[in-house]
Parts: C-alpha cells; sequence; structure tokens
C-alpha cells in the first residue's frame, strides 16, 4: 500500500516509516523539522543523538534498497499538499504532523494560538487534498486519550449510545481535554468526523495513549536509524523521562502524588496498532475511532516500575514528587475502552518492565547528551500561573 | 457596566452598541470592517445604506451625547487586545467578531481554514487578555444553535445529565454542526469551556437561533444609525433574504422542501437576551450556556408567512424550492431548551408577522440596492461540490 506519514521526522513517524516499509508497504513523508527547534526552544535536544533527514534516507536506501520519497515542507500550505497528493497518490495517509505537547501550547497566547492553528491547518489540508485528489484514501489520524480528559464513567470508543428524556440517540462521546494541545486535537476530530460525513472520506481517528520506548526491532545497530528520544518538560512524556533521568542519577520528577491514571503504550505497540489501522481501512464514509494503550496507569505505579528495573540495572533513583504544574485530577475514575483494535488482531506487550530494561540499556550510551541537558529536567510551565520552576512537595499523598 | 463588543460594525454589534448605551452602559467596541469586504467579496451589499464608522460615530454622538470608544483594528493581533482591555478596562465583553457563515466557510480549503483559524484566534485573544487584564469581566460569546446539530433528542442548554453503564455524570452535550463555520463556533465553546475551568473566567456561550430584523426602536429615523441587512447566499439568513426578494418580487428561494427547523427570533429579542446575558453574570469559573431563539419555526413555514405579509402590503410573491446546496436534513426531531433566558426574564416576542411588517416596510425603501443585486439571489455555494447554482425542484415535498 501507498503510505504517505506527516511528520515523519518526528518520534512516531521515523519508527513508524521503517515499520510499514518492513511489511512491504511504499512509504513517503514530509516534515518541515518543527519538532527539532520545539525541542531546541524548550533548551533541550533528543537523547539519542538522531542524524540529519538526509542522513536517515541514505541509511534507510543501505539497508533496505529501497528510496523512500520525502518532502521538506510546510503543510499548512494547502497548495504543497495537493501537489504531493498528484503525484504520490497515497492510498493512506498517517497524519502524525502536528505538534504534539501539552506544555509546549499552555506557555502563552503565542503557543496556544500557534499549537490550534497548524493543527488545525494542516489537518484541513489533508482532508481537503483527500477530497480533491485521493477520496477513496484512507486517512489515520493521531489523536490522544487525553481528548475524553477523566470523566465519571466508562470511555467508549468515540461514540456511545444514550437516552436522554426517554429518546435515544448515538452521539460523539463528549470530549473534556485538558490543555490548549489537548483541545486542538479535538478540534482536528471533530472536522474530520465532519469530513467523513459530508464527503464520504474514510478516517480512522486514534486515541492514543502515552508512548514510551526507544527503539523497533526495524532500527537494528545502525544509529542513523534511530528515531529521537525526548526528556524535555514539553516533548518528553512520563516513562521516557523517567529513563533518561534514572541513567543520570536525577530524582524521577513525579507530578503532584502520582493519582493520575492513563493509557501507556511501547513504541512497538504503537506501531502495531497504527499498522492494523492502515491495513484495514473503514468503509467509505466512515469515521471510526480507536482508543490505543496496552494498559492504564497511574504515574506513581510507572515511576516505582522504572526505580526498580533501573536498581536492577545498577542505576539506583529517587523518586521525588513535585508540585504539579498542571491543573489536572489527582484521583479520578478512569475505564476507557480499547476493543477495536483487539478485534483487528492487536496483541498487547503486557511486559512494562521488559520494555523499560531495553531502554535504559540503550539510554545509557547516551548519558553524556542528557547530563549536558540535566538543567532542563525540573519543569517551569504552569497550567495557571507564570513560568517558574516547581518546588518539592512534602512526602504525604493527598486524599480524594 | 463598561461594556466592549468586538465586531462592532456588523449586523448585531452596531444595533447592541445602541441598545446597551440606551440602557445606561458604557459601550466601546473594535471592528476591521471585514464583514463589509465578504459581503463585497459575494457580489453583494446591505440592503439598507450603512453609513462608515464615522459617521455612525457622529450621529450616535448627535443622538445621545455619548461618545463610543472605537478601535479600527484586527482582532487576531493580542497585543491589540491587550490594549484595549488595559485602556478600556471592561467589566463585559460581548464578542461578536467572528465570521459568522456557513456558506462562507464551505467555499474552499482557503475560506474554511480562514474562519477556523480567524474565529479561534480572536477568542483566544480575548481569553488571554481577559486572563491578563480582567479577570473578573464577563465573556458573552455568540454561538449558533447550529453548534448542537439535529440529534434524535431534546437539546439541553450545553449540558446534560446522562448514565452510561450504570454510572452518572454531567457531560457537554455533543456537538454536531453542519458547517466548517458551525464547527468553529463548537471549537470556540470548547476552548471557553475549558479557560473557564482553568483560569475561573466568567463566561456565558449564547446559542443563538437565526436572527431577523431591520431595526430596533433605538436606531429611530435616522439612516446613519441604521445596522446593515444581508441578502446575499452567505450573510443573508433565511427571514431577512425572503424579505429582501419580496420586495423586488423575487421569488423566495427555499432550500429543498423547507422541513429544516431551527430557532429563529427578532433582532430586538437578540439585544434583549445579551442584554440580560450581560446585566447577569455567572459567578467567577462558570461556563453557562444559554440557548437563545423565541421559537422554532421551518423554512417553508417562514417563507408562507413571510409570503403572507408581503401580499397583504400589495407585494405578492411566489415560493420556489430550489435544489438545497447544503448537506442537511429535509425532515427531524427539533426539540431545543430555553429556558435559561427566561428564568433572566426574556419575553419572546410572539409577533413574528409584525415584525416582517416592519421590514417589509424598512426594505421597500432600498428596493432599487436590492434591484441592483438581484442576479445574486440564487445561491452557488455547494456543501459537496463546485460551485454552481442550484436548479428549481419540482414541487413534489420529500418523505422521510
Amino acid at each position: 500500500m501507498r503510505v504517505f506519514i506527516t511528520g515523519i521526522d518526528g518520534y512516531l513517524g521515523w519508527s513508524l516509516a521503517q515499520y510499514l516499509s518492513a511489511r512491504g508497504h511504499e512509504v513517503a513523508g514530509a516534515d518541515i523539522y518543527f519538532r527539532r527547534q520545539w525541542v531546541e526552544e524548550m533548551g533541550s535536544w533528543s537523547a539519542t543523538p538522531i542524524a540529519s533527514m538526509e542522513t536517515r534516507l541514505q541509511a534507510f536506501h543501505e539497508h533496505t534498497g529501497k528510496t523512500l520519497r520525502f518532502w521538506h515542507g510546510d503543510l499548512r500550505e494547502y497548495e504543497l499538499v495537493e501537489r504531493i497528493f498528484r503525484e504520490f497518490q497515497p492510498q493512506a495517509i498517517v497524519h502524525l504532523g502536528e505538534c504534539p505537547s501539552a506544555p509546549y501550547s499552555m506557555i502563552d497566547v503565542h503557543h496556544a494560538v500557534f499549537v490550534q492553528t497548524a493543527n488545525i491547518t494542516t489537518t484541513f489540508n489533508l482532508l481537503f487534498a483527500m477530497h480533491n485528489v485521493c477520496p477513496d484514501a484512507h486517512l489515520v489520524k493521531l489523536g490522544t486519550m487525553g481528548e475524553y480528559g477523566t470523566p465519571n464513567m466508562d470511555i467508549p470508543e468515540g461514540f456511545f449510545e444514550v437516552e436522554f428524556r426517554g429518546r435515544r440517540d448515538r452521539l460523539p462521546f463528549p470530549r473534556q481535554a485538558g490543555s490548549w494541545y489537548h483541545w486542538s486535537k479535538v478540534h482536528g476530530s471533530n472536522n474530520i468526523m465532519f469530513a467523513c460525513k459530508l464527503w464520504g472520506i474514510r478516517a480512522t481517528d486514534i486515541m492514543q495513549g502515552v508512548v514510551f520506548g526507544t527503539r523497533i526491532e526495524e532500527m537494528g545497530d545502525d544509529e542513523r536509524l534511530l528515531t529521537r528520544l525526548d526528556f524535555d518538560q514539553a516533548f518528553g512524556t512520563a516513562i521516557n523521562r523517567f529513563c533518561c533521568q534514572s541513567v543520570i542519577g536525577h530524582p524521577l520528577t513525579v507530578y503532584g502524588h502520582g493519582g493520575q491514571t492513563r493509557g501507556f503504550l511501547p513504541l512497538r505497540d504503537s506501531m502495531q496498532c497504527l499498522t492494523l489501522s492502515v491495513e484495514n481501512p473503514p468503509v467509505a464514509g466512515e469515521y471510526r475511532v480507536f482508543n490505543q494503550f496496552e494498559e492504564t496507569y497511574n504515574i506513581l505505579e510507572l515511576a516505582l516500575k522504572v526505580q526498580k528495573v533501573a536498581t536492577e540495572l545498577g542505576l539506583p533513583v529517587e523518586v521525588q514528587n513535585l508540585e504539579n504544574p498542571r491543573t489536572e485530577m489527582g484521583q479520578h475514575y478512569y475505564h476507557p475502552d480499547r476493543q477495536n483494535l483487539i478485534d483487528l488482531g492487536y496483541q498487547p506487550t503486557h511486559d512494562v518492565e521488559a520494555e523499560m530494561r531495553i531502554m535504559l540499556q540503550d539510554l545509557m550510551r547516551y548519558r553524556e547528551r542528557i547530563e549536558e541537558r540535566r538543567d532542563i529536567l525540573i519543569p517551569d510551565i504552569h497550567w495557571n500561573g507564570p513560568r517558574k520552576k516547581v518546588h518539592l512537595l512534602s512526602s504525604e499523598p493527598e486524599r480524594v
């Protein structure tokens, strides 16, 4: 299948290109290297030393014998998107080309506006170019479990059937996102749902959990094929950040008392699920939603797991409770469904500790790179308040 | 109360400035005259001959003895919004400064992107400036009943309590808008709801029905105080368009068989409701939703009412069924609540025909202006398809 990946230079994008190619798909992609700039803006860099796209493409060619078509450009420009689609004629588009950071969107009004308008514009351009060029193609859009927030009931996959004053209807499940970024994903989901209804576009909207992991098998031993791995407050997600902290002996930074529960999944599971979605398109006009995660965990539990594995590897490390810079509930009900991908054949990893072990072993090689950026490990972007480093909490857990 | 109106040069904005001022409020506003440009882009103009803002402000001063502060500028620039708020220190902000047209947003990708990004950016700038300058002020945001779409159940005011798999929660009522414009309003509502939760902003989100009417009492006989009245396919809403068509003997253009049911309200009711909202702010952190309409009507019923009143005034006119350029249900359940404004004292007009009579009498004076733009009365913007004039339908009503 011809698969076009937006944001192919990113954490998931570069991994997915290799994963799909290894499964016989013809992969192409575009990127404008925003992620590299944003992480630099946060004073950080990737823990893994990532090669330039030119070098990546060269290494990819050496290992696979295949040429990956790449466009360096800004997908906020509609004409570029339409030109790419006319040239490549994609059968599936995996849309990873959005700003993926909640804290980045919470810095100030300019970042909030940037994240929402950039994400909306790029998704619009893809939808219109599909409609105009390849109306039978399938859009696989990366959303986030964070679109749902933490309602006091089970979270279905996108839709639920409810009764209200004696009448029943199947309705979109209400979204209650927790940052401007997460709302940008909701806006995108809404626009895609409408495009499916309006034009008969087929789309899979992936409500993805938090991804962790340094590698997939396809990367082998060639450092040029490695994907990025961020550990700053804006682009470094919980487990990735904890693993980076472990290898330099920095206390694991748990926000609040760590009772926040979320869905998580290893990078290899994310690849498996995205590929299942690509290979099993919905019918024309169908907008389907997949919740995608291996299991739900709370943050403290994950920090303790990383601590355990790190200690076994000779990396003793403390767990530290920090003032939570976010506005979120410390304890809450959390039971999302994730049946749709299981039905398509998703086999969850389940061995999270094994995955953490691989990560720590990978990251130990890049200890100096993380050490050099040690000063950015304490967050300073607050959901409500000016930028300043958060303070340590006493160890009393909060009771809700 | 110090009330700042965004989009004060528009249909509702210029009316509201006069209405609020007559009730003792200190009014200021901003506009960049986009509405005048958009209507020109549609090949049309206001049926009423509208004065320049300079002339309007002069007339306003002559009649009231008051000076209305006005900023000519683009509220997509955050620094301007913050500067205005620092100078004027608003206690309420009535946000009418958005692109309000579904057909305009459906023209092509560039219009879709413009409508959504402009509407989102302006609302963001207001929210951040409130947070930074006047956190106790009250945002009255104009949304639309179209945010809800036409679900197969009653439509509550913003939120509903439902049970799902044995657990109950109060959730935002799911939105199912029917155009890129309507979705831009949903995106705005979602962002405002989150700002209230995040920063303790107080906001009233008005899900307004379709407004009709040429005047409010405050405009008196001075033509310089008249508000605009559009009749083109993008900015002319149903009753306004029908009244303009009547005075030049053009058949009333009903899309499809006119079974679409919507909430409507006269301009004077809109002013009454917006003022009630301004004068009764919610508590800090409260995000409340008001459904605002006088009554629900279907489009054919309204065309027949306009036809009846026009005939009584010596303006015989046909009703014509046109191919519906929109994608919407021809027949559907429609029972929205509108109790919140009634509880605040809203007294609906109920005499729609009397309002139509006033409109027709006003518009007869501007017959030549409408006649000059006769060629734009048949729509050509399709929800799904290239631009071309719609065709006439046979008179058989559709059965659903």
